[in-house]
């Protein structure tokens, strides 16, 4: 593609008060360049920026800058630039804005706003953000359903500038409620005097303003929609919800998971401060220093065992680290399948019992292994055998657990990706020292 | 939204051999439901179900069902039916499928085609199905520059029920190259004369075939597009890909980040046999067994010490596990960072810095919990002050390593998803114990 503007390119257009240049390089495309560059810029060279840019440019900018960066913006303008600016912005993304500002300039611009946009904006800042309703907006084509094709297109012409998406026209009844949707190729190549009825798709795939954005993305994702059409109880239309937003909404949800199977908290990246590393990571490393102990006990009930045979000490971490790796590769495919689907009953069962034995076999080919090893190492028949026997009972314990804890925590409603893990390690931690440190202290004179 | 079908009524469809009814319901949203219900059917019931199913529906069902089960499909009707079948479904599906087939039916097939549908399937089948290529559809909408703006509308009429995207219009030169875009809006509003270079947005952003699928949802994500168009080299444009195929291609990606970070292939799911499972599993548990290996041989150079202070077993177990969870923290933070973004190398060296410092905090944070703890369970404070010194210390192996691994094997071009974890997890185990284990030996005459 298209090589992307750099941060020296845009300097020198800010030192050359190049305005003319910067309102041709701004289209939709390149307002993603500058608002990433813009991010590197001081403050004086920001306000510089801002002054330079016409409001369509600079409305552009600020749809593509990221959260905190808009907010850098809109403080190097006057609250009247910032009015003219929001006329050419999507009402959703005026919400979000206003909403990350102090509270304060938040009342004042809306106070300065027109009735009618205030009214939308308002409603538009009550649904949580991470709801339908807080990614929605208000850019769509809605036809009656009575009306004919052509008076359909004659609406269509009228709005479309307005609209964020055009290739699916809503249809609703006299009482504003949505009952079908058209493709505009319809309306380019019926019959005029169709009814529009005639021509839509009914039963359309819709979604509440409460419902969670990750239910949206799932429908978008698994009904190939351009849009999905939000609607209140009554079945009225409150505004869609486009694909664009619901990739934002999918690679945040894929960020968070990612994050969270790690343990760390979904909003650290790699710009935060290090007191906000330290604040986000120490509470999970504290919830994680309990289980430890909880290992580290289990070991120590078994001293005087370990000070007769301490070759106990040094094998019996390969039976919990070979434990926690079988463990979270189950949980892996559980995590990922549960995130996406409804798994029937039946079918976890089945999945259940597989598991189980895929520990099994993972264990006693793994634990043969290593007893071939400890065995020639410690010239100890005995140790070998233990450790098999351990390592397959371990690594049942792991598929047992790694299957068990997420599916038990998503029926709980809590979101596995954050916390199995630590239900899962601390199992096959305390399990596994204590299967075979137990079995060592049952048979230990043949270790002596 | 509406109520999905579920198992039970497809069942009863089939059993009453309800055509109509079945073709009633197979619109575009239902055709994804029946092939999610379908998939549970047995071989005599789908040979039913395709043999009620109409040729357009049968489509549709297919270009929604899964691999595996698409190809079962395929299965239980005729070549000939088949090729009816194709004509209502897009190119790139059609190759994706034929794919997928045995090499004999496949030739048959391709035989069996008209000649410019058996030329865009072969050229389509040769991209790789991970590359733009590959993803890539034929039914796209392209004028030429010179066109006025109403013969251009004539031939949207034309083509727009064979085009995938209509909202997206692609202009190009004499010479077939893409010079621009323009939106199906502008069409609608502009003047009826007007050429349609002088509407169009120049520079649009595209791929080329051979480029990776990441790439180009990486563009359609950055710059919030509707489809991307795919060049060859001379700039003619050769198909675009859309964005519903996008998000394939995000969800693909995540669920293969989640497995690889899991040690496991991305190949499986809940659905892999015992041995397939098994299959996938074992050799990454064989590499863990070997880096477990060089832990215990580590533990082992310090059996004499072990003896003499059998504590050390039982909290030496902290100090290896505490630096995994803090290495882990680290890694997810840069595996989801490098997967989304160029980091520019300044960045990362003060990142790198600040992750070295976070280690030391949160060591000396929970080595002092640590230490307090063992103090007391042990009444020996020299074990506490040596536990919180290896723990501050291996804390900083975990900023280290968690952070140089990933960005090493980015650097090298490989995944850092897949194996950065193996090589996090050697190095805060290795050196957890040989810290803890050789200050133990240098202060030994404490201990005791």
């Amino acid at each position: 593609m298209s090589e992307a503007m750099n941060i020296e390119q845009l300097l020198e257009i800010i030192d050359h008060s190049e305005a003319a240049v910067l309102h041709e390089y701004v289209t939709d495309v390149n307002a993603v360049d500058v608002a990433r560059c813009a991010q590197q810029l001081d403050d004086r060279q920001l306000w510089k920026l801002c002054y330079l840019l016409q409001s369509e440019d600079l409305a552009k900018v600020l749809e593509q800058a990221e959260e905190e960066f808009a907010v850098r913006m809109v403080q190097s303008i006057t609250n009247d630039e910032l009015i003219d600016v929001f006329g050419y912005m999507q009402k959703d993304d005026i919400a979000d804005l206003i909403g990350n500002l102090p509270i304060v300039q938040r009342k004042a611009l809306i106070n300065q706003m027109l009735e009618g946009d205030r009214k939308i904006i308002c409603t538009l800042m009550d649904y949580p953000p991470d709801s339908a309703g807080g990614i929605m907006n208000t850019g769509y084509i809605a036809l009656e359903e009575d009306d004919t094709v052509s008076r359909g297109m004659a609406k269509i012409r009228q709005i479309a500038n307005r609209s964020e998406v055009i290739e699916t026209i809503y249809v609703v009844n006299r009482s504003r409620q949505l009952v079908g949707t058209a493709n505009l190729r319809v309306f380019l190549t019926a019959d005029k005097n169709t009814k529009i009825k005639d021509v839509m798709k009914e039963k359309p795939v819709f979604v509440h303003p409460e419902d969670d954005q990750e239910y949206a993305a799932k429908l978008v994702s698994r009904y190939d929609l351009n849009s999905l059409p939000v609607v209140n109880h009554r079945g009225s239309i409150l505004g869609i919800i486009t694909v664009d937003d619901i990739i934002d909404v999918i690679v945040e949800e894929y960020n968070e998971d990612i994050l969270e199977l790690g343990g760390v908290n979904s909003e650290e990246t790699l710009n935060s401060t290090l007191q906000e590393s330290v604040k986000h990571r120490l509470p999970w490393l504290l919830v994680n220093l309990a289980t430890a102990f909880l290992a580290s006990l289990t070991v120590r009930s078994f001293e005087s065992t370990i000070s007769q045979v301490v070759a106990l000490s040094a094998t019996m971490t390969i039976v919990t680290g070979m434990g926690g790796n079988s463990a979270n590769q189950v949980q892996s495919i559980l995590v990922r399948q549960l995130s996406q689907d409804e798994v029937p009953g039946s079918k976890l069962l089945k999945c259940f019992r597989k598991e189980i034995l895929v520990g099994m076999i993972d264990g006693m080919i793994t634990g043969f292994v290593t007893a071939v090893i400890v065995s020639v190492l410690y010239q100890n028949v005995f140790l070998g055998i233990i450790i098999l026997v351990a390592m397959t009972g371990n690594m049942m314990v792991a598929g047992t657990f790694g299957f068990l804890v997420p599916v038990i925590l998503k029926k709980l409603g809590v979101d596995p990706a954050v916390s199995s893990s630590i239900f899962v390690t601390t199992a096959t931690d305390v399990l596994g020292f204590f299967i075979f440190l137990s079995l060592a202290n049952v048979f230990l004179p043949y270790l002596l």
